[in-house]
């Protein structure tokens, strides 16, 4: 895995000054705290205990709150950390102009009217940015409902949810684009349970962005899982070392990155092109550094909850406990389609829980303890333990309902086994008591309703923790080819595309351009196989829809009439082209057609693609995407897990196809693609991909190249 | 589509003696209702004052709760609607055993130890229905929980909701074949205000099943939505008659149908076997009848939610509201997904608003009114009723989170809303107030958490009731060729199965079986195209891999050379399999290869199968499915709906292909399997299809024939 320099990621003293400021001026300070602004904020500040020097700043008032209020930031005598300016945005302006550089660290912007108003907006907002640096500060939004952190009070935001006092810190670490979202998703997940400790709204995010805050909150300790609402993200290295830096810290980073529905706006020219939408870019990123993204707020909310009240897992076997077959039927499902592996009970465990159940129980895997044991959790949570304890299992779900009459002994024997066995484990309850509510809000294990909910959140917490030992454990790209200075040659025209492909080790048929009918038959005639014929032009980019393709060509007769045939076809129906002669190809058969492509995303750079391949490609939605250079060893897991692994593995009763030789040239183009920044977009299709031993062959190519 | 005969679905009177029973007997009786059995079931039909007979029935007590005891079931005089048995298995027996037949109309078994423990089990529950029958009578269960109807307290259950006496009625009704499941989504439900009517827990199933309940609910007008938590469907058409009568009805049909990780036991004989797992048919039935599957318990309360409180639609234009900009994407975005228009704001309507909202509102589809109109819950609801009541949309969704102030008057201009328009919305509420809770349950529209799973829930609905426009416009499959006696003839052998597509008018590749190779070149000679040899044997089902095929051969010599060619790999590879000389087939290219297949379900009778076909059919999981004979009109609609529809409307850039040819094909492939039942699977693949107007050819295929 590559390692991250501390140095690449934001450590400015400006987010220390958000999140552990000594000092906090707020601009546009007043005693009315029933609207949304500086009094408010004062209050949330005073209300949460804030220890730090508080500066009022309005020119209407002497003191504010028995406070000291000054005219203006200026003013201050002191440095101040973060300076909170909820006024109007030419008073923000004026405000900002009449510092002394250094005088403030971190300007944090509650007003509204910039960038989201459109082309005036974000002139007036790039100013002000620059005005801030100027001023040698960094900014949070503008239009930013605020930033908390629990733990030390420093709460300067407008946000409901701090007019309660009793609102716990945790272990969640939130940042959001939208005020609004974020806020519900705080407010939800505090009545959840979940304890929130740090939250910053980052607005237009104009200066500071997700990557920044995140970077800040994985290395404080008590951080132990960052959220983000995401609408977009500015800067995609960032965004990778942050969540390498997360992985590699065990902090999950989980998102809530939105605006799929605009992903179609991106042209396409080509076959990747098409396939490709920028917000399928975004998930390949997230996948290839354990990003976790969420599919809504729910399922945010869930995600925080599950890693919040989980310990790691160390392998994907999940026991499944119920007193309702039923419910354990709709958990195994679940868990199943999640991929988990639901593994038989063996024949010791079930011993063990015969002992304490009754003889008509159903010893399975998901073990079915029968309706009666709804009056005995004592002997649900004794399952639970002798399954978790054990070493076939290393999660588990136990799904209940009602359990009216002793719900908090339930809870009170699985926050026992939570302390003892370091496995994860959920809870689903449907209908509990009311009497038992607050008791399994504050529980140390999650709880969800549904089973299926419960048993999809387990399979979140261990396949996080499986692609996180799978992450780390892969070595990173490496080169097993040298271009060398033929790698640098020019892309222009067929003869060098090709030469820069064999110079990254990319097998391509044995060919020839053929001039002359004699020049193609003397090479037909050298080969020891049948030929495809097709015409060779620069112009011409999908050559099978001119009819410029005859393939399986076989002996001198056939040979001369393909060549007259592609050239009367590209004539009749591209005659604006130029032709250099005909192409005649080696025909490699009896493999399987694939594609491997790559393209540039302005956010994220170069991207490696590859999937089925040959005229089908449309039909298969199923494409796989990495960040390149990609390694060899993280191509050949995705190549198994994708939709070509099971006919990798063994093709219409065939043996296996060349895997290897597939991950390895998927690597080079990946190479490729990040040495040589022209390339905008390259499409090798098909790649036909032989018995395991021998190799795949790139047999056509259409690189598009940008200056 | 095809009508449904009253007399097909399940009228007995047993099913009105269940659910308006004007006499209960409680076989079991006791005074005690400490313990899961009569005495509960007793305290519960007092407790929702049941106004019909009570029969308590116990030869250890001479009264139970003041009213008289029978010693046995066959000692009360008068005739019974429903007897509850909740005595051992044993007992069970000798209580049916002692009865004059006609005495009891339907048994409601309580009692467990039956079908569920395994083969003397289910030998037992066979024998005890036989018994039942004999008596002239219909059971429920065994292993049920009882059933409910809460409009006239005939509330024969031990289910623990029913220790309220203040659960209200409403228009769902829900059939469960677990009583856990069943239960806990009975009290989630009504915990959300979901008003439930009537429940049955359908037990074992030994005798009345899921579609003979669901057939008597649907014509129950207090009956809105039948929803069904389905482990096994035994009787395919009876299912089929009551999802149509449902949708006839416009009473959706809601379904919880779980065991798909069971699917992979089918053991895959041919291609389509290995595409097509059992959960998959019932799917495809699903789909074809417009029963709704819930993937969850909690997708399954939501479907009843949304099915409940809102009314039907008319198209699936849908207008999004917020004073978040935030939600409305998160609302957007999980409409478009599920296939929803997101249709811009148009000028007139745009106009309307802003006399209403900030002039720095988002006037947009989703329309932003900005964070201050949390405190105009009012004016939010003045957007929605602008939106709804143009006839610009079909539907809404409003999302809104908090509105602690004045949340209640949110809810009362909404009840306004939805009693002046008769159009479908929901609201999406993140964290409201404790206060506006009651409200929000009791309201007479749905509401939801998430945005986007309010907007799911939206979906759900304008997608049932388009899917129904469309279901019921069908005018059901219809021969549009006469097989005649040839489609009659006997299916062994190439010729013979040859002559039985031809006859159902599927066009095959001009061929003939060559015994030598004089017979080949005469019939190649005549043909003005290439052609392919195969081996032609009855024993070798895939020629490919035995080396068995040779395509694209053209003149005489390449002839010679591929007849010799199949037939010394089939004598290498398949030594063992008859020879009935080589297959010479115009070759037909230049289409799309696409697969139609048909296959018999032991449960659902005759599916007809199609998709992406040729080499890569492995690749492509998006096979579709329906019951046989199908409509060529669904056909095509689901061949366009598919991952082959944009193929279809232009290939590589070329024209479109000939997709009237293929629906037509696949009708007429459906009734081939619906009418030869000996056809266990059919695996027409590929079929090429050519350009408009050209049609498709059936270049391959393979029958299993079973006796």
């Amino acid at each position: 895995m590559r390692s991250v320099a501390p140095a690449t990621r934001a450590r400015s003293p400006a987010l220390a000054a958000l999140f552990e400021p000594e000092s906090i001026a707020v601009v546009g300070a007043s005693e009315d705290a029933t609207r949304m602004g500086g009094g408010l904020i004062l209050k949330f500040l005073d209300l949460h205990e804030y220890g730090g020097a508080i500066y009022p700043v309005n020119p209407k008032y002497e003191t504010v709150n028995g406070r000291k209020c000054f005219p203006s930031l200026a003013d201050i005598p002191d440095p101040v950390d973060l300076a909170v300016l909820s006024v109007p945005a030419t008073v923000v302006r004026r405000t900002v102009e009449a510092l002394e550089p250094g005088h403030v660290k971190c300007f944090l912007v509650i007003t509204s009217g910039f960038g989201e108003l459109g082309e005036d907006g974000r002139r007036a907002e790039a100013e002000l940015m620059a005005l801030i640096r100027d001023k040698g500060g960094r900014a949070v939004g503008p239009n930013s409902v605020g930033s908390i952190n629990l733990w030390n009070g420093a709460v300067p935001s407008i946000t409901q949810l701090l007019d309660r006092k009793d609102v716990a810190p945790g272990n969640v670490a939130l940042a959001s684009q939208s005020g609004a979202v974020g806020a519900a998703i705080l407010t939800e997940a505090e009545r959840q349970g979940i304890g929130t400790g740090h939250f910053v709204s980052s607005g237009n995010e104009a200066d500071l962005e997700f990557s920044d805050y995140a970077g800040y909150l994985i290395d404080d300790d008590r951080v132990g899982i960052v959220g983000g609402y995401i609408e977009s993200i500015r800067e995609g290295a960032g965004f990778i070392d942050v969540s390498r830096a997360a992985l590699e810290a065990g902090k999950p980073l989980v998102v809530l990155k939105v605006g799929k529905s605009d992903a179609g706006a991106v042209a396409a020219r080509s076959h990747t092109g098409a396939l490709v939408g920028s917000d399928a870019i975004a998930q390949a990123v997230f996948d290839a550094n354990g990003v976790l993204r969420a599919a809504d707020g729910d399922q945010f909310i869930d995600y925080m909850k599950v890693f919040d009240k989980t310990s790691a897992s160390r392998g994907t076997r999940v026991a499944l406990v119920s007193h309702s077959g039923g419910a354990g039927v709709l958990a195994a499902d679940a868990a199943t389609d999640a991929g988990l592996d639901v593994a038989p009970l063996p024949e010791e465990l079930r011993a063990r829980v015969a002992e304490i159940l009754p003889d008509y129980a159903g010893f399975n895997n998901p073990l079915d303890a029968t309706g009666p044991m709804v009056f005995r959790p004592d002997i649900l949570a004794r399952c639970l333990r002798i399954l978790l304890e054990s070493d076939h299992y290393d999660a588990a779900v136990l799904s209940v309902k009602l359990i009216w009459r002793n719900g908090l002994e339930l809870v009170d024997e699985l926050t026992k086994l939570r302390a003892d066995v370091d496995k994860p484990f959920a809870v689903s309850w449907v209908a509990p008591h009311e009497g038992a509510m607050e008791a399994i809000r504050k529980a140390p294990f999650p709880v969800f309703g549904d089973p299926a909910r419960a048993a999809r959140n387990v399979a979140a917490r261990l396949l996080y923790d499986e692609r996180r030992r799978v992450l780390l454990a892969d070595p990173g790209p490496a080169r097993d080819v040298e271009p060398g200075a033929a790698g640098d040659a020019p892309l222009d025209g067929v003869e060098a595309q090709k030469a820069v492909l064999e110079a990254y080790g990319v097998r391509l048929p044995r060919e020839i351009v053929a001039a002359t009918i004699e020049e193609a038959e003397a090479f037909r005639a050298e080969l020891d196989s049948p030929v495809a014929v097709k015409i060779a032009s620069p112009d011409i980019a999908h050559r099978t829809e001119v009819g410029g393709v005859v393939t399986d060509v076989r002996g001198e007769d056939a040979l001369a009439v393909a060549c007259d045939t592609v050239n009367a076809n590209a004539r009749r129906r591209r005659p604006d082209a130029r032709v250099e002669g005909v192409l005649v190809q080696e025909m490699v058969s009896g493999g399987l057609e694939v594609l491997i492509g790559a393209k540039r995303d302005p956010v994220f750079g170069p991207m490696v693609v590859f999937g089925p391949g040959g005229t089908l490609v449309e039909l298969v939605a199923d494409v796989n995407m990495l960040p390149a250079p990609a390694s060899e060893a993280v191509a050949r897991r995705i190549l198994e897990e994708s939709v070509l692994g099971p006919v990798f593995r063994g093709f219409r009763g065939g043996g296996p196809l060349d895997a290897t030789a597939l991950a390895k040239t998927i690597a080079r183009v990946s190479w490729l693609a990040a040495d040589r920044p022209e390339i905008a977009e390259l499409d090798l299709n098909p790649v036909v991909v032989l018995g395991d031993g021998e190799g795949c062959v790139a047999v056509d190519y259409k690189f598009t190249v940008e200056p």
